[in-house]
């Protein structure tokens, strides 16, 4: 099972000090490069102006933590990278309690947890601790160390162009700048790896497909500043790869219009895969397709998810774990809508009938010899393909009027073009 | 009642042994054609190539029957053409039980039934008998006789085209293969022939009216593969006319677009006749909208029925009688269903009012003189009409507007027309 | 509160003796001069050909009684001119109870209610009384006077044009033709003329507002085919007021085309303020909609309403007062709803985000710096009108989008213009 060993990679990728910047992107995309080989690692420099923002100042975290009155160690950062409030300035200190609870974050609804805290563009330093710890600090001298660095260094991403007969490309996104949290985000960049291992094998594929592991936001942003004037002719359909690795959902938000080939794949495969999974709107959106679809960037991306960031009660704590949270179930789930959507893409072919009225199965053997009271029913799928394709109908159109799942119809489609029923032709849309 | 002069035709044409092809199909065109003097008989020859199809050899059958091992007759096509197989080729046996079992057909669920089927494009022969009947057949030898021929002969079909002031032609087909079986269809030849006349009879009609009486299938492929090109640019509205005959429930089949004209119309009488008339998809076709709504065909042919082929439980076997199943009530309801929508093609005018503002009425004698609290009601009906002839809708979508029956309608356009309120014009898209 | 203000206008117009004609008309729009000194009255002769129809004579009512067997009056038109049917001709006669019966008007079913009854087209004369007085007249002779007059004069109506920057123009018609009912009619007049007052009192304006008294139906026909040619390429949008007075319900009437900036303002306005009201549909009409949406003149007119004529019991008799039907806090209600819709056409502008991707709101301080699990959701409305300001959206489809109260987007859209964020463009089907 697929899921096994997309929860392998995860378990690696788990400890890794991942921020928006820093080697921990680094050291991820290394292992990624290592499935994916044709991976292209890209820096862009600490400075660079990208659209409306500037790409932030590099961060290096060399050890973070607390020294409690008694001498003990609390908040250690090498235990676990979520103590740390993302982008926390240096500090070397010691101070009341009073002064400390400044600077710590909890949850007071979630007393195990410690929460997963950012401060990226502004300067300031902080404690991530679980509201149970919190509670039980005592009056007396702290020792508060961040020895960390803000340094004009480089932002890292990495790209795979996995080449198919046409340029048009189908777009994949998934962010590599969240620490040691699960669902989101170690399922995105991990089953899109797969995903692209899987590509990368297929021969004969008609698209191309590119694929981006990069910081959130920034990482978008600063992408489409460098490279939307390449893909934006290109891009006909995509997705943004995230929260894809609980068992317990499937879940669909739309692109900014709501009515691109992304989405109308996107809700036929988990409609056929899951009819109860959750379709969000816009207004609930909260991940790269902010950038992808703003206004005048406009590429057609959507998202798969199984549960949507935002709507599980671990999301954004140290409880979204590789144990409770992300299973392999999960993941594989996750993978296999993606896959199915891709799938569906490379054959979503416009067909259309070779012969006016229907065709006469029975003498290409394609039917039943007897007329019975019940014989209809057993070719019906097929004589229902063949009434739609007339040429203005794509696969999955034809498949929504069928009420079937466009996989259903890919065997048909190729047993009746090989007796000659149908012709196919490429969507005029994307093959203009 | 015009339901029992229906049913009478009915009774009439009932033990006629009818296939697709053959002397049964001339003999029921000979009798319909004595109510419609001007039906034509057309002949095509077995062997020609129609689209996909060849046009099968003639069957003939002298005789059928089984002599079972204690000399008694059974299967005797004679007494019941459902018994033979139909295009079963010729055999004269005697064989065991066993061997005789691998060609009877019966229907275990419904004991009593002896079931309808054919095998026309592959050669055998077969009977069908009731379960009961199979059921009581004892060990011995059996004599087995079909005296039937296949033969280079001909495909039978009428035709009546009915000339109103336009070539534009409203399309009406209805099949006569069908052996001994009364809502399928037997209901559908003789509600046709009823029709027929009725337009026959009326004066000054606008559009034409072309009858098909064919074999379904082969018939109606054969048929489109020699007039397509004259019809295609005259049809503009039609049905295929099944199932037209039980008193249970009304059903409506779409085009294969869903929606033409056919379509709204059909919507719409059955809407005001039978609000809980069944409204079926093309995936649940069946019958010659096969052929007319195929992909290049792409005739506006919907369909109105009483209860649908397939949907009740005497269909394709002797049970679908004309004593249980269809009655002279639903005859008549299944023709006064086709009769309304005819009559809404052909009152379905663009009305546009004659002044600016609305009309005085009262001046006219119209309106009510006295305002009072509820004086609008009485003539609401009038001013919804004449609030939306503004030149762009049709009748039939004023009536929807309205939520009113079209016929109640047409003598309001009447005397408004009358009193120069209303001007009518034709549907540009029918009389372009 | 302006509902008080409203209210007092209505008690100071009360028992005005108004009718389609006449000085009750005229007196009324003084009145309403007195608080909008540009209001000018148009006068136009009887027996002006308008349309299909003919301004009528003038009627004039010096007094209007009966007196009965016993020398009591009765019905006397001083106490409540709702007491003679309107239009009605001079009478000077004695009679028997069971000649009178004859001309009086009362409803069985609401015996303490004068009936509100016209008959302007047709010469006759009438009374109107409750049930419980006309059940207690007595046998005897009566004493029937009318003391009216119709004659040769005008049509009189009010007419007021605000302008704004440009000469498009809202259109808001309302009418000046009821006796002493509260609802319908002095709640449309007043709240109007409050309307007209605000809006005299904004500066900076973009549209201009047109605001029409007139007497109904003969009054919006006579005015049409006047001003037609003039308004017709100025008015985008507009309401016909009426019925703005109780405290019971919010209701809307389409336009004839449903589709209009009015409709959907209203509709928006109204799912905002009172998400449960009435929404009528075209054929439920009655005002003077009834001529600006008719074929041909096509004004894009819609009424916001409280409770709906014909849609309350008091409804054209006595009952509607201005003590149990319309209140202050009623007219309130209906002018807030009024001045939410023009308010909203005046903010309709096209937003366009000014950066590609989303704009960096920390840096102008408009975005919290911390990112915690739930810091998104106090910007997200920011972030979705951003999201949605593709230029191709008004605010109002925006907020359409955002599922929130299109006024709540007016503050942000200026917070965002100030910043550079958003910039504003005219709506291009009203500014082509």
């Amino acid at each position: 099972m697929i899921g096994h060993e997309i929860h392998s990679l995860a378990r690696r990728l788990w400890s890794i000090d991942r921020s928006i910047t820093g080697d921990g992107v680094r050291e991820t995309l290394g292992i990624i490069k290592d499935i994916l080989p044709s991976l292209e690692i890209h820096e862009i420099p600490s400075g660079t102006q990208v659209y409306d923002w500037t790409v932030p100042r590099e961060w290096k975290v060399l050890d973070a933590f607390i020294i409690d009155p008694t001498g003990k160690k609390i908040c250690d950062f090498q235990k676990n990278n979520l103590h740390l409030v993302g982008y926390s300035t240096p500090v070397n200190a010691r101070m009341s309690l009073a002064e400390l609870q400044e600077h710590l974050y909890s949850l007071p609804e979630q007393p195990t947890a410690i929460p997963y805290i950012t401060s990226y563009y502004k300067e300031r330093w902080g404690f991530c601790i679980s509201q149970q710890e919190r509670d039980a600090l005592i009056d007396g001298e702290y020792k508060v160390v961040v020895d960390s660095e803000l340094f004009n260094g480089s932002l890292t991403y990495g790209e795979l162009l996995i080449k198919g007969k046409s340029q048009r490309e189908v777009f994949l996104s998934t962010y590599v700048c969240h620490p040691s949290m699960a669902n989101n985000e170690l399922s995105g960049p991990t089953v899109a790896t797969f995903l692209a291992d899987w590509l990368t094998r297929q021969k004969g594929k008609r698209f191309s497909y590119r694929f981006v592991f990069i910081p959130e936001t920034i990482g978008s942003i600063a992408y489409l500043s460098r490279n939307l004037g390449v893909i934006k002719p290109r891009v006909f359909a995509g997705f943004n790869i995230s929260c894809v690795g609980d068992d317990r959902d499937y879940s669909y938000l739309p692109s900014r219009t709501g009515d691109t080939l992304s989405d109308r794949v996107a809700k036929h495969i988990l409609s056929h895969i899951y009819p109860d999974f959750k379709s969000y709107r816009w207004t609930h959106r909260g991940s790269d397709e902010r950038q992808y679809c703003a206004p005048g960037i406009d590429l057609p991306i959507a998202s798969i998810m199984r549960t949507k960031y935002g709507m599980y009660p671990e999301y954004h704590t140290s409880l979204d774990d590789l144990e409770n949270v992300v299973t392999p179930e999960g993941l594989e789930g996750g993978y296999t809508a993606l896959y199915r959507a891709l799938e569906a893409i490379e054959h979503n072919i416009y067909p259309r009938v070779n012969v006016l009225c229907e065709p006469q199965l029975g003498k290409r053997g394609l039917y039943p010899t007897l007329s019975t009271k019940s014989s209809g029913n057993e070719v019906r799928c097929m004589m229902n393909l063949i009434s739609y394709s007339d040429g203005t109908k794509s696969l999955l159109e034809i498949a929504e009027l069928c009420e079937c799942p466009v996989w259903e119809l890919y065997p048909l489609v190729e047993k009746l073009t090989e007796h000659h029923v149908l012709i196919l032709s490429d969507d005029p849309q994307v093959m203009s």
